[in-house]
């Protein structure tokens, strides 16, 4: 039988300061909760989704679901997110397409979508929005707080601005600033959105012709960097698509460009070309190091345990951005823990290389309640 | 005083077989030369340009013209390429778009543009229209044959149709054969063209608006790939273009995106769409380990000295694909010599590392100098 789970809704009707200085209100969260919060409501673990992601983290919504949430392999009973133990918190990010408040949402004051109206968010508002939701669901301490990529952002983030709120941090193949090469990947992605005529200056939601071809592109361009060159080689070298010859035309040729179009195309149907826009924006603006003075500044008053994963063949969040937060730490004399996964997999692994991530995420939960006990 | 050129045209006027199977006449050549052609007619030096050059290695149009040839630095008198020695030929690639025929050329048959109907050539049809240009000029033999990235590969070629024509290759940044990561990045630039509405199936020619947009995302994709990560550090970083803090807004908050805009937009100036398509298309079709069933099969013949450059933070073509040549004729008792540059620049490398790449250069034309007296 199958754990169904079901998105829920809670809505924060008071107005939140965003960095940008503007007071926005109301932003509806999705979540998804798995597990059960203890008396102590201290046992609850915040999971933060990806670029893309959302708050259907674990389970299935029906019996006839075929997919399960995107870290279902990680989260559920037993598991590394152990459900029997821990009461896990999902939810879309703030300006999301997956039920969150976003650029998409429905504007009260206009019954129009915010398109280009939505303010430009930052990573410290999106965990703002999630501190709203932990602290509308009781939740007194974070036993963890835990996301791979943009989520690993949004979860240093959380740290930095709770640090009395969240006992430990895993961060999986994130960083504490996005390389002027990953900003430049998500430029042109959003210059392809941009350019597409029917984006419209954002205003698209009515019409029949969506930024369908400019989202496309910025997500195959996405599954470049999500991959890497091994990752390439080993899933389609230079083999052909159901052919075995050459076709002199420009229709696809090879596996590679089939893959990409693929996953362009699919990607259009579940996500806003706005949210795209908003949501790298965020990224590309997440720097402690430049708000506080310092990584060090940034990390000096947490309080939290760390545990920090970083994969061999990411080149996109590469193991040095890793090692960079590792170092900080440690010159803090802060309790932290650095795996490097060997890996084919490039930056995608956090979404694929379940056995080393599990092993290493339940040992170090483990060993945060022992530690706990032993207090 | 300035050394100008002149850009000249020789139009072969019998059909070429394409490798597709098809007869395509005529082809016009646009080429330049610099130097003069001994009396043997063999101290003929080749130069073959990249993706989006043009004939105009060296020296300069006009005396008012600002900047020289692409290859300036490393041809000329006493340079590299020395012209007090050399007789120096240069042409536009196959399907280009400055001065030899190519997708925007008009058909004689239709007095249009031949847009889409102008047949999908390979690197080996761009050598063969090559040598007819050599064949015209009255040269014997090819004292060498050089080119970096895409001039590379058909540098490769040259030496593979014509292994007794050639005496020697420098091959530099260029590979035997695309990565599917390389495939990857040019499939998704032909992409942004083709899901352009001003391409209008490749019928764009007459039309007020034509495929800017699509043809800007490809050239920054590229433009990502000819540098490396460090290179962006060192060019750019995280640094902020004329502001000292975000504008929360979807304008250019960052130097690389300014850069790669700028980039964008100064090409569609001077490139053709279509040609983009035909020849990103020719490179990822490059292949001779598998069009003769191994890369050691496709060099068994070849007579000529080779130099192979590689530049270390080249990723698109990376040092490992530059050994396996090496490799390959060190197998076949080629006479090879192989340098990898440490260099930041990545790809461009080959652009602007030119202290390394002109002594490198000198000393083995001169020691094939040498070698031929020696016979």
């Amino acid at each position: 039988m199958k754990n169904i789970v079901e998105t829920k809704f809670y809505t924060i009707e008071e107005p939140i300061k965003f960095e940008s200085g503007i007071e926005f209100s109301p932003i509806t969260v999705a979540y998804e909760t798995y597990g059960k919060l203890n008396d102590n409501k201290d046992n609850a673990i915040l999971i933060i989704h990806a670029l893309t992601g959302d708050a259907h983290a674990a389970g299935y919504k029906s019996e006839n679901d075929k997919k399960p949430g995107w870290w279902d392999e990680l989260i559920g009973e037993n598991k590394a997110f152990d459900t029997n133990k821990y009461f896990i918190v999902c939810s879309n990010i703030l300006g999301g397409c997956s039920g969150t408040t976003g650029p998409s949402s429905i504007n009260p004051n206009t019954d129009k979508p915010y398109g280009l109206s939505f303010p430009v968010f930052t990573v410290e508002d999106t965990v703002k929005v999630q501190k709203k939701l932990l602290d509308y669901l009781g939740i007194k301490q974070l036993y963890s707080v835990s996301g791979g990529s943009m989520g690993g952002m949004q979860a240093i983030q959380f740290v930095i601005s709770y640090p009395d709120y969240v006992k430990s941090a895993i961060l999986i193949a994130t960083t504490s600033r996005l390389s002027p090469q990953a900003i430049a990947f998500n430029a042109v992605g959003r210059n392809s959105i941009i350019s597409d005529p029917n984006w419209n200056n954002g205003d698209y939601y009515d019409k029949a012709q969506k930024p369908d071809r400019g989202l496309s592109i910025a997500r195959m361009i996405g599954h470049i960097t999500y991959l890497c060159e091994e990752a390439m080689y080993n899933k389609f070298g230079r083999e052909l698509q159901n052919k075995d010859h050459y076709d002199f035309n420009f229709d696809i040729d090879f596996q590679v460009e089939s893959y990409l179009q693929h996953q362009g195309q699919i990607f259009v149907d579940r996500f806003d070309a706005n949210s795209y826009l908003y949501i790298t924006k965020a990224m590309d603006y997440f720097d402690p190091a430049s708000k506080y003075g310092s990584l060090k500044n940034a990390f000096e008053k947490t309080s939290a345990k760390f545990l920090i994963i970083s994969f061999n063949s990411d080149w996109l969040f590469p193991s040095y951005q890793a090692k960079e937060i590792v170092n900080t730490l440690m010159q803090l004399n802060k309790d932290v823990s650095y795996c490097e996964i060997n890996s084919p997999c490039g930056h995608d692994a956090f979404l694929i290389e379940y056995d080393n991530q599990s092993k290493i995420i339940k040992s170090f939960l483990n060993n945060q309640i022992k530690g706990d006990s032993n207090e």
